[in-house]
């Protein structure tokens, strides 16, 4: 190893120092939200019950800009996408292209198979009969959602289209999408990409103001059932605190990669990947698991060297300081442990037979398989959002897709029959319960129909 | 109507005591937690500090007795089946078999296609290839889970089949089942409703306590991935307080009915439902919308007249006297927009062609399709679990199912030449968002490969 501060922090097995280093890696995703909750507290509180006015305030307090108008319906997306440059403009269509059939196929696959639900009416989901009784689940798109993409120097319309897509295709009736408009050409390529990804109308506001509206709804802008997409401090803590009133993603916090390298890795690649992290900001995540030490060497002398020609080496090299930290282990086992419990956003296994690998990996958002699979591609073109969990969440969080637009409901029919021959045991499970009543409405429903224009004969 | 006070507050639809009290009930959801979480913040704070002892000390304070051991991995659960009246121990049998029934199928319907992640390993999911790249979505259970059941008057062993049950179709490692046992014979329903559903540990305790040691982890409880199941004000502001470090299940307020009745529903079998839901507590809502005033009137002279024999008569009627209402409309159209407002964790529908209804009806937790299918099979037997979204959370929400004990991971594999074919477009995208190392990223695997030994020839 260098003499000079290595690129990456190394920690090696089986000594404390490893320990400590994956426990605190393992919490990082503990956000303190005390610097921001008092202030979003009362932004919420605000909106809530004052509405558009102060919602305007807000945005002339933080945004110092007075936006003509709250809600643009029409935002004129299909302009701003003729308008932009012509490579521009078809990388971003290819992108949707590419992001929509994706989602296309998730919703394909996972929503079960279509089914009739009066005769003729075709729904998503399952159904079934078994003696009498018809079960099933049906999957509904939400009606109305919220996606949220910040201004300034994360403006980036690549997540626009991997925010809003999947709305659309799980069938959201409205797509509102809530941003910062700068009022000139720069707003182009994100216009472009809401007309692209179906965006109903535009929110022309961000922040925790923007996240109060859509949660608890004003005179000019509808309530939303969920809101989606990342943001900063504030806006992550507006989510955290609306949730309940409506659904939201996971809370983003800083991007991360973990790249588990051996013999078979290119370094360049490796810390291409590194830094392509790296430079999205000063708290970006880079982890590095290997067994190999000669490797590790040769990334470290790698990030020295690619570092010197990026335009955002600074911001990259405070990502580095802060969290760029190589784990070297013994064995291909120890790989796969020491990343399953990183549970990473991104994992780029870079390894001789990168799927066996994966196989013994459970905690992953996105993963990047094989050496030739940049993080990148992900970022833009494969498919897959790129709206994944962060601070380790992929333990029980999902990229965010199609999943996230739908509920379902469970269907229950059952015949006079069915009934009849259940009551008993029903009646037993509520007497077990003491809940009578319960016992009381499958046993009136069993007895022989009495006559009378309020009573018709039983029907199936 | 008679003159005495209804059962139900009839509010007729045209009037602004309608829209007033469809607004209400449509805010019924915003859950008040100002009493419970200083309490409850200082709880989680403690028993994440100091782990076991706190819980314990917490467990005296609020339930007034001390647990012999915190966790128990042998509950005797198969001894408690054993020991349960006969009656009693098949209808649990029944119920779990067919609630696994249900589930089984929702996770072979709604998780996509087998596929195999290296060629022998077997995963749910979708996985598909088109020009060089691999895109699919990996399925993968959760390792541990919390299922949380109440203790006292709401100790319901079929809320453990419920919960815990769709945890183990989803294939989750652990399951543990926080609920405060009683040391008697009365726990034996509830072990032995653990012991059928594959519980694998029990934290004895309740509260906020219960839910802190499965958040964060003590030396005798592992922290779980999520927390699911019903409590009281303070389980349910705990887990509100929790989420992020752990998912959980949406929070639980007050049990809802609403039934939909039109002329061929019988005032009995209406008023039966009714009182099933309102025997729960207190809070409970009972919704009734109709279209026939004749209908309402012999509903409420049912109610009064069932409610004469009723064990739990006094709970149901104070349920009835907060939240019993009425919703008198024209036509079949308003039935099902008021229900659709509404969002009722339980819709029972009964109604000529129930079916052609609930096309119309998005926002229902689960439907009770046809006068014969009474909402408590439901809460037994029927398969769907009976834990549901509940205050109008089903506009975004979905009932539980194998659907939350899962994640999901995006796969993402590019052969050389698909991301030769993408390089331009992807570093187009990457520029237009200034970030220069994606691009290189990309780039760096699209040069013709170097000899070396650290620089293995391309594979796909």
């Amino acid at each position: 190893m260098s003499a000079r501060r290595s690129m990456l922090l190394t920690i090696s097995a089986g000594t404390d120092a490893f320990v400590d280093a994956l426990a605190r890696a393992s919490r990082r995703g503990e956000a303190d939200f005390s610097k921001a909750e008092p202030v979003v507290r009362e932004i919420l509180d605000h909106v809530r019950h004052e509405g558009d006015a102060t919602v305007l305030h807000y945005i002339e307090k933080f945004e110092r800009r007075a936006p003509r108008s709250l809600l643009l319906r029409d935002y004129g997306g299909a302009e701003a996408l003729a308008r932009l440059p012509a490579e521009a403009r078809n990388a971003l269509e290819y992108a949707a292209a590419r992001i929509r059939r994706f989602h296309e196929h998730e919703r394909q696959a996972m929503f079960g198979a279509t089914f009739l639900l009066d005769g003729k009416t075709s729904v998503q989901g399952f159904h079934y009969e078994e003696g009498g009784i018809g079960l099933g689940l049906r999957v509904r798109p939400l009606r109305r959602v919220g996606v949220y993409a910040p201004g300034g120097k994360a403006r980036y319309p690549s997540s626009v289209l991997m925010s809003a897509i999947p709305a659309q295709v799980a069938g959201v009736d409205e797509i509102v999408l809530a941003t910062p408009l700068a009022g000139d050409a720069t707003d182009d390529a994100v216009l472009a990409a809401a007309h692209l990804a179906g965006v109903t109308a535009i929110l022309d506001a961000g922040g925790a103001q923007a996240i109060a509206a859509l949660a608890y709804g004003t005179k000019t802008v509808a309530q939303v059932d969920k809101i989606v997409g990342p943001g900063n401090a504030y806006v992550a803590c507006a989510k955290r605190l609306v949730y309940g009133a409506v659904s939201i993603d996971s809370i983003a916090g800083p991007s991360e990669i973990l790249v588990v390298a051996d013999e078979t890795a290119d370094p360049a690649v490796v810390a291409a990947d590194l830094l392509s992290q790296a430079e999205h900001d000063e708290d970006a995540y880079c982890f590095l698991v290997t067994n190999r030490a000669d490797l590790l060497e040769a990334v470290q002398r790698e990030l020295a060297t690619q570092l010197e020609s990026l335009p955002r080496a600074a911001i990259a090299r405070e990502a580095l300081k802060h969290h760029g930290q190589a784990f070297l282990v013994a064995d291909r086992k120890a790989m796969a442990e020491t990343a399953d419990m990183i549970a990473a956003e991104h994992l780029s296994l870079q390894v001789d037979a990168p799927e066996t690998l994966l196989v013994s990996i459970r905690n992953a958002g996105a993963a990047f398989v094989g050496r030739l699979t940049p993080e990148a591609a992900g970022d833009y073109v494969a498919g897959p959002s790129h709206v994944l969990p962060t601070g380790g969440v992929v333990r029980f969080g999902s990229p965010l897709g199609v999943h996230d637009f739908v509920a379902r409901t469970s269907l229950i029919r059952y015949s006079a029959d069915a009934l009849r021959g259940e009551e008993r045991t029903i009646c037993a499970l509520a007497r077990l319960e003491g809940l009578e009543a319960h016992a009381r409405a499958v046993s009136v429903r069993c007895v022989v129909p009495r006559s009378g224009a309020d009573k018709p004969p039983a029907r199936d």
